[in-house]
């Protein structure tokens, strides 16, 4: 742009008119006549970016010289990368890393299986398996197209964790093709993460891993949301002065989160749970559209056999819990609710009900999907697991991590910030001690 | 130790006395009375370890307050490990490396799937895939104490070459298995390097992954180590005056490696090979112990049909190469070569024959095990295949490898210093410029 007064609020004004938000605006380079800046725009799709761009063009005194789409090249070339944890300088570094010497490491382990722990990256290692069925909201996009989310997952385990977390794409949508061939490379691992698998396969396959292999199997779709969601609803339960055993939840969808999510909470101690699928309420004897798990959580949850349709299924609830489909729940229900009640709407990325509505129809405690992310939860899980060298994840362990987290949320706060290393650390830590105890 | 003239030399003593080697003495900690040193030593087994450790013990003045196994020491937690290649730092991050940023990412990649070459790791991941079964010269040790090795070699892609190796450990020992598993995992991998897998089953998996995936696949053991016997035998030829058509070869051990280096200096040029294996030389019409894969060795060596005994076999040859067992030929028998015999006695860590015997017994050009090593061609060649997304790596391209390292080796050397980064981009530009060339 020239160097004259005036034109960056011509460009900016020009950016606001599309819609779209700035962010932090760069000066590379000046000159006599002309600044050339680095200004970052928030645009929600191609088309706000065309208009920008031909919108400032359109100007005088300005032109786009180069527009660069910053979340692709974060993930251009991959977010994550294996290393070398030594430095190979010498042939006495290669000797010692590679042949002859690593034959010494080898020949420890064969005598002493247990050392691989020690000499090996098995204590650090974790496998994100996918088969690429249900990926964000994104659905069954095939596996490739997922890996940039597996990428980014392990990513979060490296800089939260230090946990080295290998993407495996599993090209199959044979539930049992993924658990032999999950099977089968069980042994790189300490640990599996099983990610975006569309139920009911997941079930299959966690089970099926669970019960042949001795290390942390554990679908971060189920598991860690629910140990997010249960951290936040014990703050949020403690807010409204509420008391969990006497605490009604009513959770819309019944997929691997809601099925986990109600498991934790009445292993944690709530009153009772009614979870509606797309079909109504699921009750023992229910028969339209009933599948092994959600018979298994009839057996669990609806003590009382409630059958009414969904608006006035809220009537009486303390908890509204939302993993379904946007724009489901209405001020009435939530107006319907026993007094203070809790909403989380956690349907991304549009909730079960904004939160001016729910906050409007009486909501004393209110999060959603943005809010409560398993990126609080796993990464310390698989940290704290691996470091007692842990056969499994256990829901008593996850709910350590939930307890660990509502406690170092700050004041006020639902959950800590996750950007926080220390909080990843105090998970592993609370998770590792309730392995051990365990044990003892 | 005492800080007193002599301890050091008494010391020192000691250690020759066991017959061990000193290498660095560092100082690490001194007050009035005393020092603190560490004192790198090379010991062949624990037990001289224990000798040395013993005989410092004994003398006054000095003790051994620690000592530790360097070698495990570069293995402990492993030699390599996942990290991410951006800092997360602020939620701005996280939503770009993770959701909802991400979408966008995978949604690219599903509307044009060759672009996930550029927006995830693929063009630089490689997985290392071992069965265990023949592991460095320690054999069917099982994957889990194989994995030291397969860090290693992952530990020396990633310095070499920059490519992000991963170990996968297939735990089977049926081709069949190894097959599929592989085939369920390829679409995590820009190639495959195949490590350690007995023959023949290396051949059968080897054979049908190639067919069935349009990413490389490469076993090292095989051509890995052709690549590099190429490389060093085009400057041994070029230094004994020898040319390539006219020179006979007898090679020692009919495996992985054997097939292999037949058939590159075959495609190569050379005029003729006599294989020989445990029960004798391999010809067309052998009955007793062939496989399919010696048969198709029969098919293209042993022109004459040579069915002396080994020890009359070096008779009218230009060039041994041993990959079988040490110590199997004699002095005798390279004196019965063609004049400026080219000996490598190959096999690890005691070669077929001694240098001073080859040497001796005439031979103008001599290499063995420790010199011609895998390390100097693979990272270069997966490098170059991955740089230009190749389909597979074919001879063609493993010839270009070796031609180039030949030709970058110093004067008076068979092989260049693989510790140079250089060597390695020089290897990668090579092979990458054949495969391209290919294509035109």
């Amino acid at each position: 742009m020239a160097d004259k007064p005036g034109i960056l609020g011509k460009v900016t004004s020009v950016i606001g008119d599309v819609g779209v938000h700035v962010g932090s605006i760069d000066l590379v380079e000046v000159d006599d006549q002309t600044q050339v800046r680095d200004i970052l725009i928030y645009c929600k799709s191609k088309d706000e970016v065309a208009k920008t761009v031909q919108g400032i063009n359109a100007l005088d005194d300005v032109e786009v010289v180069d527009q660069v789409d910053e979340i692709m090249e974060i993930h251009r070339r991959g977010a994550v990368e294996m290393v070398s944890r030594i430095p190979i300088q010498s042939l006495t570094d290669l000797r010692m890393v590679y042949t002859p010497g690593v034959a010494s490491v080898c020949k420890e382990i064969q005598n002493n299986p247990e050392s691989a722990w020690d000499w090996t990256g098995l204590c650090d290692r974790v496998a994100i398996i996918t088969d690429g069925t249900a990926v964000l909201g994104l659905g069954d996009i095939g596996v490739v197209p997922s890996l940039p989310v597996m990428e980014g997952k392990a990513a979060i385990f490296a800089e939260f964790a230090n946990l080295s977390a290998i993407p495996i794409l599993v090209d199959s949508k044979d539930p049992k093709t993924v658990i032999e061939t999950s099977l089968n490379i069980a042994p790189s691992f300490g640990a599996i993460q099983l990610e975006d698998i569309a139920a009911p396969a997941c079930f299959e396959i966690e089970e099926a891993l669970r019960e042949k292999l001795d290390v942390p199997v554990f679908h971060d779709d189920q598991h860690g949301t629910a140990t997010v969601v249960l951290a936040a609803l014990i703050n949020a339960i403690k807010a409204t002065g509420k008391k969990t055993e006497d605490c009604n939840v009513i959770m819309l969808g019944a997929g691997a989160a809601g099925i986990a999510i109600s498991k934790i909470l009445l292993d944690f101690g709530v009153k009772d749970i009614v979870v509606y699928d797309s079909t109504g309420p699921i009750y023992k004897g229910r028969t339209e559209r009933m599948t092994k798990y959600k018979d298994r959580l009839a057996d669990i949850t609806n003590k009382q056999g409630q059958t009414c349709p969904l608006a006035e299924g809220f009537k009486d609830k303390d908890i509204f819990i939302g993993v379904a489909q946007p724009n489901m729940v209405s001020k009435e229900m939530v107006a319907s609710m026993n007094p203070d009640p809790i909403c989380f709407p956690l349907s991304n990325p549009v909730g079960e009900i904004s939160a001016e509505d729910a906050i409007d129809a009486g909501a004393a405690v209110y999060a959603d999907g943005r809010g409560v992310n398993n990126a609080l939860a796993y990464p310390g899980i698989f940290r704290g697991a691996l470091d007692v060298h842990a056969d499994a994840i256990t829901l008593s362990m996850q709910i350590a991590a939930a307890k660990k987290l509502a406690e170092i949320a700050d004041e006020d706060c639902l959950l800590p910030d996750m950007l926080d290393r220390n909080v990843h650390r105090q998970v592993a830590d609370a998770v590792a001690a309730d392995y051990l105890n365990s044990k003892k």
